[in-house]
């Protein structure tokens, strides 16, 4: 029997927990609610005691057969696992990586931000097997982000890094992004901004639609099925998006040059007919080589924070 | 005696050559002439000569005197040294590091990209001096840039990492970039780019100016000189660079987070002026967190080559 490793995916209503070998098998996941009443207190606890719940139901132990236990956080981690603030979870100015640790005798706990240890994940197991650098973007709510240059997250050193859903591309937009920003990557291109953009359209014209019998109640997908199918708008409003998120990777390009970018998140259940929208515009904004990463898939789904937090301990 | 590191910047005109302490002391700095006839046959030959003549006039030998020997180059260069284009030289699918180590009796020789050679020189002895994590900016005839994560070059998998004046930053820009895009960075910010925005302004207005008197000559030098005199039309100019330029950095924040940005090249001689104009931009780019990098301005001069070549071999 090998080495295991923990992959911990704090999330704002549950914590994913995983158990794997360390050559990236998932033996077991299971969920635990992510109790968020007094800044939080009881998350750490709820999470070592199942931990050691499922050791002993697997007759496993602690001290010899882990090698490690990896955490994502939803916020920014500092490089020694310090958290300043996480607004989902109530947390404030505490490192979750050592209380971890020694609520669980002092076992190796390594944390990050949530969507870097997803990036890590898809490089592990998923969509970027096989690639050392790659760059994640998470379509869903919002947009998340994870930069892996040689195996390893660029976190960086305010915990910006990977925060390409706040870059600004668009100079004509007028609303805020939640950043504090006017013209983010994630007012358009998240499932919240696919379903703006197709409200504005439909506004702005009188152009027949099936995303007319959603009106104000569109979603993403409705968006996404409806140009699928051929529908004008819809495909109007995902060359919009397409756009802003092929400008947004061919400055990722112009960074860090990764080998591969690997598209998650609700939105990319889209699948091929995504990466297509997108390709031609990341085509034209990058011009200068067609060397270039390429575009590609999430496979992971849910698991990939889980995924990637065990990764951490490797 | 220490070690010695020796910094090689191979440019379209001449080669400069350093010798340094591996401590970081340049000892002796000296130029030669690029031959690029016949494919730039003769660049490393000479190279490797020079190199030969003076160690033995300071006594010190190839083999128990030199930790390496550092190159950086005016192309992209692949991982393992291999050189698919180099325009300004006349190579062509070849492997200069490997081809020096062999004219030089084996000796340890690693290369760069020149961009990012330089902003590792910044990192090491120059305006970046005390961070690990940095990306440079370099404002010349055209735009350059670096990218330096824990130390190392981030020189992209097919070697466009740090190419940042190539983002695409302009949607209203008609004229083509030499990357073949459109709106480039560096169409705004280099020093030729401030000259032609100065051009237009003063097409498109009446307002008086100094600039008036340079006409359709008009240097980036000038337009910062009647900028800092406090000439309006000058302001506007850089205003428009400040935007671009912050706005620039602001996509390194959300992509790779750095310690400090470095701005270098001739335009950086404006100084703490150029920094202002430009602070204001990126402050309103990234709203996100008032802890991110802070700017500053390169040291080295045309030296930031031999410095970091010579730092690549440590």
């Amino acid at each position: 029997m090998g080495m295991k490793c923990i992959g911990v995916d704090v999330g704002g209503t549950s914590v994913k927990i995983g158990l794997f070998e360390i050559t990236g098998e998932l033996l077991d996941k299971w969920e635990v609610r992510t109790r968020k009443e007094e800044g939080g207190k009881y998350i750490l606890p709820d999470v070592a005691r199942s931990i050691r719940d499922k050791m002993e139901e697997m007759g496993l132990s602690l001290k010899t057969d882990l090698a490690g236990i990896g955490l994502g956080v939803p916020g920014p981690v500092m490089p020694d696992g310090f958290v300043e603030v996480c607004v989902n979870l109530g947390w404030r100015r505490m490192n979750p990586q050592e209380e971890l640790s020694n609520l669980l005798d002092g076992a190796t706990v390594k944390s990050g931000n949530d969507a870097n240890v997803a990036a890590l994940g898809e490089m592990w197991q998923g969509g970027g097997k096989g690639y050392k650098d790659l760059v994640m973007i998470t379509l869903g709510t919002g947009v998340g982000g994870g930069v892996i240059i040689d195996e390893k997250i660029i976190a960086g050193r305010h915990g910006l890094g990977g925060e390409i859903g706040h870059i600004h591309v668009r100079d004509e937009e007028w609303e805020h992004c939640n950043c504090g920003g006017v013209g983010c990557v994630e007012q358009i291109c998240s499932a919240t901004g696919i379903a703006r953009e197709a409200r504005r359209k439909m506004e702005a014209s009188d152009k027949p639609s099936v995303l007319r019998e959603h009106g104000g109640n569109v979603t993403a997908k409705d968006v996404l099925d409806a140009a699928k199918a051929g529908d004008e708008l819809a495909n109007e409003v995902m060359d919009v998006v397409g756009r802003y998120l092929g400008l947004a990777l061919s400055m990722a390009v112009m960074i860090v040059d990764p080998e591969i970018f690997v598209i998650g998140g609700g939105v990319s259940k889209a699948g091929q007919f995504l990466i297509d929208v997108v390709q031609k515009h990341y085509d034209y904004f990058t011009p200068i080589s067609k060397y270039k990463g390429k575009l590609g898939l999430a496979t992971l789904g849910n698991d990939a924070g889980i995924y990637g937090a065990a990764r951490l301990v490797l």
